[in-house]
């Protein structure tokens, strides 16, 4: 039986799009790092098109690593940060989303708590926390730490941080303002709350210092695909941001992390998953092949060979683009995605050269990337969404905002033709336009004589 | 001889205002501390009127005590965060500055050199980091610390803290950026650079991932009045923001606070000290009057005796309004301000009732005040401004925006008139307005021969 519901989507943004040769396309704007309006235009143009949200991708940390390369490569190195900058874009819209990025490994909850409550009453209800626990060594260097965290320490400490945050976020209930200039009262004191955590990570007293948020409180994404990842999910997540590569794969992750949601009291109503999509679209199938092209033929070779080996954890510098691959330089392990190091394998076994493989690299590495015509991208998206491998997409569109008024324009009115994509927002937050239902605050759960929700 | 400079003025900001029965008003707006509409409002009223910036006092902390008090003053209890709103309001506005508090003790550096540094590029050059490192017990409470961490800690830290924000906001040299798209270069690698800090409290990589900011950094305001705040302030302070009670110990304190910054190699012309004043205005001295006493009547007495007994740091719940002061919860020493102390003291001896002393507490209490006619206020702050005492003043509007717009349109026409204040803005940045010479980038300085400017 067909879906009732309809597809959610956001844009994805590093800030020229996703393609590390974006910022070279004729419609990039080279400023769109450190001047607001190139990001406004994509807020701006993904409101008009009525998507859910647009999505801040975030590293609190240069990349480190060949810097000729790196400085071809803006996405890591110049960025704006993204809760300054998703609050000022969302006081110059009016419907659309914000999900920011900000990492448990390397900021205080109390200080997270304010900061996206804040920016939820600023945006009236359109804030979204990107839970992540951070990756790459460079980053834990800019934190006192000697590279990246234990993968189960930061866990332990972003799902203890999550309770606090939410425990903060709570401090007051939804109606615990009274605002009475008259009789001199302001809130009700029965109705605010003291936390006092004492965890392993945290020791947090509370109150939060700012009433309760438009959403109850901020909407909450992640994409962790490990186990302790994946409960995390299950517990707290109602955006689920996938990075599978296949349908097959995508379904099976959505079962299994909505499987886990019972025993934790929610539905699954309650948990989008959204895999990331890059999207090249044409009116023909030449057109679209030719967009991907113009990219790959901008990416510089030390920026290619710099990626190639960022993925292979191998150091590639200095190798001739026109001679073979060095196989001993070749990891008999994978590092990261296990299908993308066998079909690189593959590649390499047929005896290509290094330039050849950049170029095999930079087209695979677009992740569940799909290149063609509306009709064929509709079919993808439509294909993925009725067999429950996906509730929406992140679209990963290679180049702002060329690629996101491509996919506006060809796209989403074959979208809308099927019935899978809105005509206007049904809500005026965040979490009414995903359909997310409105958590409960545990004091006046409580109080009601039910029992708090579990979160 | 008279100074050729004009006055520098900001507006304090407290939700509503500083007098802590400012929400009661009949023009307060009582959604003001969750709506944006309200600080949008006097932040433009306060670009109206060519103001130097709107400073956000904050404290990462409700107010812990009698939660009958607390339930009736909302400034500590709700409260947007102010990095958050100040991204917002910059947008919103063009040629206002905005001082955001934030705490050294609570925050990474690497943190808050981002979203500083973000917010000066969304504004163009008009953020100001306001460096405090907190007070009260309850801040401590919800950083895992049992209270607030010591003085000579927090100043410690602190000040490394700073070191390390400047170090990163030097990551890219101000004309690091390439842009080049045919060439597809993004950045000159060798004007980008790690800092590589390792101190007592602090290991920091680098480089910040964004560039040089408008301003080559932000403004920075202090208001330490202690030995390490004055020594740091010299060193790295661009605003002072005073709290001392007369000219004479303004003066002082800005002859002392100057005299330490030839060592830092800083000219006396790039600190600016600005003292909070409390300002009551009408267009008689009556009717002045009449606005304080409106305050001081709505102030409830469960406020009132909850604020004498923080300043006396004695617990006055359960006291009667209409009997004398219990001498035995006298402290012999003063806690805070001994001037206070010593009025209190003096006042209590003359046999006055509680009730009496709450309202004689709250009308001192607010500080540097005056109250007036405009030409009495005119006075007072150009007599202040060319004895040394002021370079400006930070207003602490007893009720926001009614105080504010009695300034702007009583007094300063006066201050215009008497050629104290602008026009017009001189510049587009906040360091512009305040006539304050940019930052010399250490890189920059070392590569051009020269020796880089001691921060």
């Amino acid at each position: 039986m067909a879906r009732t519901d309809t597809l959610k989507l956001g844009t994805f943004v590093y800030t020229f799009g996703f393609n590390p040769a974006a910022w070279r396309h004729p419609d990039a704007d080279v400023q769109g790092a450190n001047k607001i309006d190139h990001l406004l235009n994509v807020a701006k143009i993904s409101e008009a098109a009525k998507f859910d949200f647009m999505f801040l991708a975030d590293s609190p940390a240069a990349a480190i690593g060949d810097a000729d390369a790196l400085a071809r490569s803006p996405t890591k190195m110049n960025r704006f940060e993204p809760l300054s900058l998703i609050s000022a874009l969302s006081v110059l819209t009016e419907k659309l989303g914000f999900v920011a990025t900000a990492s448990t490994s390397y900021y205080e909850p109390y200080n997270i708590a304010r900061l996206f409550a804040s920016i939820d009453h600023l945006s009236g209800g359109r804030a979204c926390w990107n839970v992540v626990t951070s990756d790459h060594d460079e980053t834990g260097y800019n934190y006192g730490f000697e590279g990246l965290p234990p993968h189960a320490e930061r866990y332990e400490r972003g799902s203890e941080f999550v309770d606090v945050v939410f425990g903060l976020w709570d401090s007051f209930e939804p109606d615990a303002l009274v605002l009475d200039k008259a009789k001199g009262l302001y809130h009700d004191k029965d109705k605010l709350h003291t936390l006092n955590h004492k965890g392993k990570h945290f020791q947090v007293r509370g109150p939060l210092n700012i009433a309760a948020s438009p959403q109850g409180r901020p909407v909450i994404a992640q994409a962790g695909g490990s186990e302790a990842g994946m409960e995390l999910a299950a517990r707290t997540a109602e955006i689920v941001f996938s990075l599978a590569s296949n349908l097959e794969r995508n379904k099976a992750f959505a079962d299994n992390i909505k499987s886990r949601m019972a025993k934790y009291g929610r539905s699954t109503n309650d948990l989008k998953l959204m895999p990331g999509l890059v999207v090249n679209v044409g009116e023909t199938k030449a057109e679209a092949q030719a967009k991907v092209d113009f990219l790959i033929d901008n990416l510089h070779p030390d920026v290619g060979r710099w990626m190639l080996g960022e993925f292979l954890e191998a150091d590639l510098s200095g190798v001739a683009l026109d001679q073979p691959f060095p196989l001993e330089r070749l990891p008999t392990e994978p590092k990261g995605s296990k299908a993308m190091f066998e079909w690189l394998r593959d590649f390499i076994m047929e005896g290509h050269t290094v330039g050849e493989l950049i170029r095999f690299y930079a087209e695979k590495s677009t992740g569940n990337g799909i290149t063609g015509t509306p009709t064929e991208i509709a079919d993808f998206m439509e294909e993925w969404f009725q067999a429950g491998a996906a509730d929406g997409f992140i679209l990963m569109l290679p180049t702002l905002p060329a690629s996101l008024n491509d996919f506006v324009k060809l796209v989403l009115p074959e979208l809308r033709r099927r019935g899978l994509f809105r005509e206007e927002y049904e809500g005026k937050t965040l979490r009414e336009n995903l359909g997310l239902s409105m958590p409960v605050n545990r004091y006046a759960a409580a109080r009601n004589g039910g029992i708090a929700k579990e979160t």
